[in-house]
C-alpha cells in the first residue's frame, strides 16, 4: 500500500519520543516531574462547566460553519476592549488553534512554497506545513544572542520567490520571547512591502509577565488589513485545553472567503464546547490578573534556579509559559533518556522537551531544551533540583 | 496576496448555494419546507447531556491524541456486538467523520493521484480530495438504473496507475443504496486484488429499512485487514451531529501509525464530547429500532408520493435517510431557485438540493435533486405537496 509522500515527511511528535522510557521508569516507581508538555495546572473558570450544564436543547445539532454567532460576539467583544474592532465576517471558529493553522495554511500554501518561521518554533507547525507540500523557512536565533529574531536584515534575506506568509509565535513558544510594538510595526512593514501574509499565532497573548506590559496583537495594525491573520484559541487564555476551541481572524476579505471552504467542508465546531466558550469570555480581568501573576511566580523561580547552574545559558523570557535555556551537557536527548533509565534521587526524575525538534535547521538545538514552566512552585522547585543534580551526576559519568 | 492552487480548485457548499434566496423568501413571509439538509430531528439521547453535566475535573486538559480509552472501548465494545473485533491501536477518534475523512485522504492521497468513489456522492469530498492535490475518479450510474455501482466491470474500468483508492459510502447519502454482503465481497476483492484502500464511510449503518436486515460494514472482512479503513461518527447514530465526534477504524497498522502523526499534529479531540459520546453507546437497541422505524415510515411517504408525481424518476432507497430523484423539469437549480422567488402555495414552499454538485462527471444531474427526509411525518407530506404543485406550476411557464 502506497502512503502519501507528504505523511512520509512528517514525524511522530517529539513530545511522545520519550513516553515508553517515562512509563518505565513509573512502572520502576520512579515518580516523575513534568517540565515536558503545556498543558496547564490552572483550574477551567467554572463559567464553561455552568455553560454546559445549562445547555437545554432536545437535539445536539450541527453549529453553522463559520461558528455560533454567540461566541463570535463574545470574541469581537473581547478584542473590541483590546482596542481592534472586527466584524462577524472577519473570524471563523475552529477547533482549537491547530485547525485554524493548518486551515490558512492549506489556504496560502502550495507544493514548493515557503513560510518563514523563526526557529526554535513549536515542531506541530512542520506536519501542518508539509501536509501543504511547502517548507519552513526558519530565521535562526541563537540562546546566547535570547534566541532574538526581530531584525528587518534577517527576515529580508529569508525571503525569496516562493515566500507566501511570515509567522510569528508571540509571545513566543517555546522561548518565551515578546516582540515589542516598534518591532512588531517593522515586521508589518515587512509584511507589506514583499506582499506576504503575516500570521500571528497569539496563543499566549494574555501571558505577558512585565508590570503593567498592555497586551499587543498584529491585529491592531489595520494598515495591514490584507496581511495580518490572526491565529487564536481559547485553549491557555482560559485553561480549556479540552474544548478544542479557537478562531482565524483576519480583515482580508478574500483568505476568509477561501478559509470558509474549508470549515464548510468539516461541517461545524462542537456546539457545546462552542456555547461554554463564549461564557468563558464573561471573566473579568481579575482573573487574568491572577494567573499572569501565578505563571510570572513560576517563571521567576525556574530562572532564577537556572542560574544558579553552572554553563546553562537562559534569558529570562518576557511572556507565555515555556522558556528554552541551553544545557551544559552533550546532547539533551542523551540526557533525557539518562534521566528516566539510570538516573534518580529519592525515587524522583524530571522530564523536558529537548531541543531539536524545535529547529528546522539540522544539528541545531541539541544540547537545549524547553521547560514548561505549568507545576506549582513546589513542584517547579523540586524539578530544577533534579535538573541541577542530573546535570552534575552526568556530567561525573 | 496569492492563495494555494488547491484551494482555489474547491467551492463553497452547494447546499449554501440558495441560502440568500432562502433568506429572501422567509422576509417575505413565506415558510420554507428544508428536504436540503441532512439534519435530523430526532432528539439526542439524555446520556450525553448527563455525561456532561456530571463531568467533575477542575482543568478541561488535553485529552490523548489518538482519542480517550472510554470512548475507545465503548465503539470496540459496539463493533463487537455487531461480530466485529477491533483492538485499540486500531482507532483513532476524531473531531467528526469529516475530520476521519481528511486525515485518511492526507495520509494515502498524492498530487495527481485518483480515488475511485461512485457519483452521485456527498460533495465535501471534492474538497477533502483537491486539499491533497488528487482527484475523484467517478463510477457513472443513473436514475434509471437506481444508481447502481456494484458491478465489477464498471469498477475495474475506473483504476489505473494513479488509483489509491475505493470509496463506499455505504448506506449511501445522497442515494441511500445500501450494498448487499455479496456485493461488498466482491469490492473488497477488487481493493485486494489491485492493492488499493478500501475507504467505507459507514455513518449510516444503522439506518437500513429492510425487516430484520443485519447491519454489514467494511469491517467484517477480516482477510482485507490491510485494505480495509472504516469512516465512523455519532453524528447521524445517535442524532449528536454537534458533538463532532468520529473515528478512524483499521487493522492496517501503518495507516493507523501514519494517520496518528496528523491526530498529534492537532494535539487532541474535544474532551466533554469523548466522555459523553461514550455514554451514548450505552442506548439499547429499542433506541435503534425505533428510530429506523421513524426513518422507515419517511421515506415510504417520500417514495409512495414521488411515485404519484408525473415523469418522476426513482427507486425505492434501502437506507440513509436520503434519495436522489429526477425530476421531469429542465434544471434543478432553475427550479429550486423560482421555487424560492416565485412560487408559493398558500405562503409555503420548499427546499431541496439540486443534484449537480453531486456529480464529478460535468453535465450529469442536471434534473436531479437529492431529498433528506429528516421531518416529521405531517411536514413531510406537506413538502412533498408542495414539490408536486411546484413542478405542475414551473412547467406550465
Amino acid at each position: 500500500m502506497k502512503f502519501s509522500s507528504k505523511v512520509k515527511k512528517c514525524g511522530l511528535s517529539p513530545m511522545r519520543k520519550f513516553h515508553p522510557y517515562a512509563v518505565a521508569a513509573r512502572e520502576a516507581g520512579k515518580r516523575i516531574y513534568h517540565l515536558n508538555i503545556g498543558q496547564p495546572d490552572i483550574e477551567t473558570p467554572p463559567q464553561y462547566f455552568e455553560a454546559v450544564r445549562n445547555f437545554r436543547l432536545p437535539v445536539l445539532a450541527y453549529a453553522e460553519s463559520p461558528g455560533m454567532p454567540v461566541l463570535i460576539d463574545a470574541i469581537l467583544e473581547y478584542y473590541g476592549k483590546h482596542g481592534m474592532r472586527f466584524t462577524r465576517d472577519q473570524i471563523l471558529i475552529t477547533t482549537g488553534g491547530s485547525e485554524a493553522l493548518q486551515i490558512v495554511f492549506n489556504c496560502i500554501l502550495d507544493d514548493g512554497d515557503e513560510i518563514i518561521i523563526p526557529e526554535p518554533f513549536y515542531p506541530n507547525y512542520n506536519t501542518m506545513v508539509n501536509t501543504c507540500g511547502a517548507v519552513i523557512r526558519p530565521i535562526p536565533t541563537s540562546p546566547e544572542d535570547g534566541y532574538f529574531y526581530a531584525d528587518r536584515a534577517r527576515i529580508e534575506s529569508a525571503i525569496n520567490g516562493r515566500t507566501r506568509a511570515i509567522m510569528c509565535t508571540n509571545p513566543g513558544n517555546p522561548t518565551g520571547n515578546v516582540l515589542t510594538p516598534e518591532e512588531m510595526r517593522m515586521i508589518v512593514d515587512i509584511a507589506r512591502e514583499h506582499d506576504l501574509f503575516l500570521i500571528g499565532d497569539e496563543a499566549y497573548r494574555e501571558f505577558v509577565y512585565e508590570e503593567n506590559e498592555p497586551l499587543h496583537s498584529m491585529g491592531e495594525f489595520e494598515d495591514a488589513a490584507e496581511n495580518v491573520v490572526i491565529i487564536d484559541t481559547v485553549s491557555k487564555r482560559f485553561s480549556a485545553c479540552g474544548a478544542r476551541i479557537g478562531c482565524i481572524i483576519s480583515r482580508n476579505t478574500e483568505l476568509i472567503g477561501e478559509a470558509l471552504k474549508y470549515c464548510q467542508a468539516r461541517l461545524a465546531v462542537a456546539t457545546l464546547d462552542q456555547v461554554a466558550s463564549a461564557a468563558l469570555y464573561s471573566v473579568g480581568p481579575e482573573y487574568f490578573a491572577a494567573v499572569r501573576e501565578e505563571y510570572r511566580r513560576r517563571r521567576d523561580t525556574v530562572v532564577s534556579r537556572l542560574k544558579e547552574i553552572p554553563g546553562v545559558v537562559c534569558e529570562c523570557p518576557r511572556g507565555a509559559f515555556y522558556l528554552m535555556a541551553a544545557l551544559p551537557v552533550d546532547n539533551a536527548d542523551n540526557f533525557q533518556k539518562w534521566l528516566l533509565t539510570d538516573f534518580d534521587d529519592g525515587g524522583d526524575t524530571v522530564m523536558f522537551a529537548p531541543g531539536g525538534p524545535f529547529y528546522a535547521t539540522p544539528g541545531k538545538g541539541v544540547n537545549e531544551i524547553r521547560i514548561a514552566y505549568v507545576l506549582r512552585q513546589k513542584d517547579l522547585e523540586r524539578a530544577m533540583d533534579l535538573l541541577a543534580k542530573g546535570i552534575e551526576a552526568y556530567n561525573r559519568l
